[in-house]
């Protein structure tokens, strides 16, 4: 923070009734300037300013806000030049005696979108990515990416210091293999990193004589002159009324399992998890609106939550119910050596749990089991009052979409829409209606042959026109206190070709028969996929993502267990889970066609013969599927019929919410073929 | 043997040329009577002579059908009475000062089929299902079966004795921690058990103190008296103008493999495996024409095999391919030793090889990797060869099947066909055929209800007679010297009810949709296992058992590794894989309903657009599917003109291969709708 700031603060303090010391506020300030950007904020943008007090005039407020903004200015500036970091990370680690460090894009919790101060793997190569690791040695070092982001590493990282390699291709435990010698030291950040991780580097290292150690302190951080901290956002408890079941009755739940597998505690890593348990939100990293925290359930149902206590504004603390205890994140080691000391035997996620909990809590004596984190599965199957909620948030999602997709309609075509007018608009329609806290992932926005990118995020550099004759694609979702959304359309831009038409159609037939298809109970994700491809199939195309990931209830809007993919997957489908439906197909250089809608597992009316149990889907999403792409003879009977009802129900359900015009062209666009 | 038949022994060898002692003609003959039965055997019945000479006349060959059928007569005479077994066995394991012993029905290759010597199982409880374990306790003993065998179970064993429990719902491990306690010794055949299911008893047991021991020699067999003795069958290659590739061209490539992975040897313990890649077949079990034997191959291709060298005919021996050295199997011990002396890097597969095996290699100090047995894949992979006789082969079995359903059309709702009488129907039209070894499984002939039991295999006191207004259902295949078959077809008996032809054309459907699905390279069976499922779950039905398992070339008509099944399985369909399509709907007490084709992967002719390899199925078998159990009203376009077209098929192929009367019958049976 500049002198400038530091005397605003002096300025504001002298002032307001805060009863903070200068330091304390800054440090304040600069967690939640560490927090996630305006795009995937939760909340006003205001709210943090509870942390500072719960009573706060608005000028006061006003005036956090100015210092705010003018503390973000600053953050970035100072920082250590691009050119000299990778230098000043091998020399610290000559001083940690270590010959290599890995350094992966992740978080202690190994969570989707990793807050700024885990940005490391950017700030030493430039590699601004979703998935990456460099392996640093003493003399040499080399970024591995997938397949997605050779082209983007290849222009963000600087080839004189960094060697790019495919991630997949040319695994990392192969290069590290050949340029390991024996007696080297790798080192690792034991919090960055799965215990089944670690394994995997560990045997690597071994295999050629060389021994993976942990580094502590981290190196990189050492060195990170300007590293954020880690960020702030206000904890509110999730009400009842959304939640629709208390954090008791979960725990109960939970603990009566735990207690039943012959286990004293699980240890909780994944904050959706804990999120989900205790009731509670939070706004630590984009999109997503948990609260980056650890916790340890006993089997008597205890909870005890380990995080930034000055994220609990008092109000908060007051309406958390019984057995829940909030500790620092710095009391989280001794309370892993806790069990330990007792012999406790302890629960807990290898494929998700940092390899320095298994240490801390080995060393100490406790008794690992190496189990699926057990909130999991509950958590995937919504409760009744979760998915009317779902419900809810989609009549209000289906709103704003309509009105987007006739704004779309009547002004796509003339050329003078941009995919970022597009998606500021879509954010704005959405803004309009109730509960909304933020957006549930970035916008994808996606005009002609930026539509066949599949993980496709618009730059001011790629900001394309929507033009005539061509596809436009937008996938989008949002964050609303009553649920998650995740939609995907593609409009027809003036008049389609027929290619567009047939492939358009192709894969709706595969989004129609994966929504309307019955099965059995203990049927798999895995197993259905095959429905929302086989009549890609049948041409020779297909499409190279998954065609269903879960969703949560104001929370990730990508959640497991379940999934509905070609990798094998043993996790049955549930009632009350929520997943998506979204068959693709691209082609590269011309456009881009998906169709997603959000789909909730439920038990068949009508009963099965033989007294077996029958599943189906319930479509949660409500929104036109544009009928100017669809050719109506190559679609069979029962799928026409399924596409005039979901059209049915989208007019009658959405029709009275939305204005005269916006009515009559929901009218047309959901007409009965 | 008695001692009429030891007099008969003494007078043949003094009358004909044969230079054998009485001892060793009565060992060979008890070898071959403990072979397949007449239903399984492999070749013509007095093809085992070969075995005492290779140039006897005919009169010696009949004398020596003489001698085996009168050894045959005796062979289960003095045997202990069932009720004393139990008792027997647990006085020889407290001299081998064991708590506890595991009879599973297992043999030394972990085959389907086990030769009687193997059927320990059985000669202990009197159980004869097809799976099964027995756990014996000092004072206890529980068979443990699946669900298909438990009524099965309870009618067989004597109750006072044994206690029946579910292996799937009480698994046995959990009775073992239940019942065993600390220091006991729970003793298993170390040559009967996997590395991986060893594994699994040694945590049970040692969960709760005690611990697994390998039991040598297996106490079972030193009280079971008139145990037979491992079967002998003669051995002959199997010619290139049937396998297509060298035995030398095989190892070569298995041999590169393997030495690619830094392997020195590979211990092959599937006959299957062996019998491909030596270019060998015999007939030591029944329907499947492998030899019995263990192989270690070498990196630089030789072949060591070890078998009954009694089994090999000087004329098979001096066909044996380069390389290939046959021992006797009491060297195969010392043969593993010497791998472990030399310090040999060994590869083993752990899911079929016996836990003696890797016992022995460890002991003798060999570095054992864990893996797949190598030739599984190549093997299942047919080259064009293998393919032109699996289609050559399934051009004969049609002509059987269309001669066998013509006549079932004429004669079966007479009401005066039994089961029995309609399995040897098939069996004779099919022995007319070139080239035919053996049936490939017991023909499964099942009329109204008993169709419905999954593996219903006709006895006397079930042989229920075909009655108008039913469905009949037979399930068969042969061995024939250029390729196996496996077909089933379900038949109207008179006039089927609406419900009949209703799920017998959804069951089409199913198979309909696999056979003309095309689908990317890298797609698995479980990925597709679906499509011949959806239409039975919109009706709310299904079927218990998977829907394709591959099938060798003259070798096991179940092989791996890849199958088509709800189960998740990572491996790949590919060009020349055979594979069965038989979907089913089973309505308990009333009628059973399967269509089975077998199906062959190959490329698609048309090439996929961006380059990307799609696959296809061949249908290989050829037989009417029966027209009057189709309403056509059900059926989409591209489901009838399927039908049409493998009518077309069926017709053209086989009309001008089958007398007058079969083909007017056939051109009615395959008449396009």
């Amino acid at each position: 923070m500049d002198q400038q700031t530091k005397s605003k603060v002096t300025e504001f303090l002298e002032t307001s009734s805060v009863r903070l010391g200068p330091e304390e506020l800054m440090s304040l300030i600069a967690g939640v300037t560490a927090g996630p950007g305006t795009d995937g904020q939760m909340g006003a943008p205001e709210d943090w300013t509870i942390l500072i007090g719960e009573t706060l005039s608005d000028g006061e407020k006003q005036a956090l806000m100015e210092l705010l903004a003018s503390a973000g200015d600053t953050a970035a500036e100072n920082d250590i030049p691009m050119a000299d970091r990778l230098a000043l990370l091998q020399s610290q680690m000559k001083i940690q005696d270590l010959d290599g460090f890995l350094v992966p894009l992740a978080d202690e919790h190994q969570g989707e979108y990793v807050p700024k101060h885990a940005g490391r793997l950017a700030w030493l190569t430039g590699f601004t990515g979703s998935a990456g690791l460099a392996v640093i040695l003493k003399d040499q070092a080399r970024l591995f990416v997938d397949g997605r982001y050779t082209l983007q590493a290849g222009e963000q990282v600087d080839s004189k210091l960094f060697d790019i390699s495919h991630l997949v291709d040319q695994p990392p435990t192969n290069w590290i293999k050949e340029n390991l010698k024996k007696g080297d030291q790798l080192g690792f950040d034991p919090w960055l990193h799965t215990n089944d991780g670690a394994q995997k580097y560990r045997r690597a290292a071994e295999s050629v004589g060389a021994s993976l150690v942990a580094a502590t302190p981290n190196p990189l951080d050492q060195v990170w002159v300007n590293q954020p901290p880690p960020p702030l956002w206000p904890v509110s408890t999730h009400d009842i009324s959304h939640s629709g079941a208390s954090s008791v009755e979960k725990r109960g739940a939970i603990a009566s399992a735990i207690g039943e597998a012959g286990e004293d505690f699980v240890v909780l890593t994944a904050p959706d998890s804990i999120a989900w348990l205790a009731n509670i939100r939070g706004g630590d990293v984009p999109y997503t609106p948990f609260v980056l925290a650890f916790a340890i359930l006993k089997a008597n149902g205890e909870l005890r939550i380990y995080t930034d206590r000055r994220k609990l504004p008092p109000s908060t603390e007051a309406q958390l119910e019984d057995g829940i205890w909030i500790l620092d994140r710095s009391e989280f080691d001794a309370g892993l050596s806790e069990l330990g000391k007792s012999k406790a035997t302890v629960r807990v996620d290898p494929a998700t749990a940092a390899e320095s909990i298994f240490t801390r809590l080995k060393d100490a004596g406790a008794k690992i089991t190496r189990q699926t984190d057990p909130c999991q599965l509950l958590k995937a199957c919504k409760n009744e009052t979760e998915l009317s909620g779902m419900r809810a948030a989609h009549t209000r999602d289906g709103v704003a979409l309509v009105r987007f997709l006739s704004w779309l309609a009547e002004n796509g075509a003339a050329g003078k829409i941009t995919e970022m007018d597009a998606a500021r608009r879509v954010d704005e329609f959405r803004r309009d209606g109730e509960m909304i806290q933020g957006l549930s992932f970035p916008t994808i926005s996606g005009a002609g042959a930026n539509g066949a990118i599949v993980h496709y995020r618009v730059t001011p550099e790629s900001n394309a026109a929507l033009k005539t004759g061509s596809l436009y694609l937008v996938d989008s979702g949002a964050q609303y206190l009553d649920g998650t959304t995740d939609v995907t359309r593609t409009v027809a831009i003036g008049d389609p070709t027929p290619e567009m038409v047939e492939c358009f159609t192709n894969v709706l037939k595969g989004h129609i028969a994966l929504a309307s298809q019955r099965f059995p109970e203990g049927t798999t994700g895995s197993q259905l996929d095959v429905l929302a491809r086989m009549e890609l199939w049948r041409e020779g195309l297909d499409y190279d993502h998954g065609t269903g990931h879960g969703v949560g209830s104001f929370l990730g809007v990508h959640e497991g267990p379940q999934r509905i993919s070609k990798v094998p997957n043993r996790v049955a489908l549930k009632p009350g889970m929520v997943i998506s439906n979204e068959p693709g197909y691209y082609k590269t250089g011309e456009f881009g066609i998906r169709i997603e809608n959000l789909i909730a597992v439920r038990e068949c009316a009508a009963g099965a013969p033989n007294g077996k149990k029958f599943l189906e889907f319930e479509v949660l999403t409500l929104a036109p599927i544009d009928l100017n792409l669809i050719e109506p003879t190559m679609l069979e009977g029962r799928e026409l019929a399924w596409l005039n009802q979901y059209h049915a129900r989208v007019r009658d359900t959405l029709a009275p919410l939305v204005g005269e015009d916006t009515r009559t062209w929901l009218e047309t666009a959901t007409r009965t073929l």
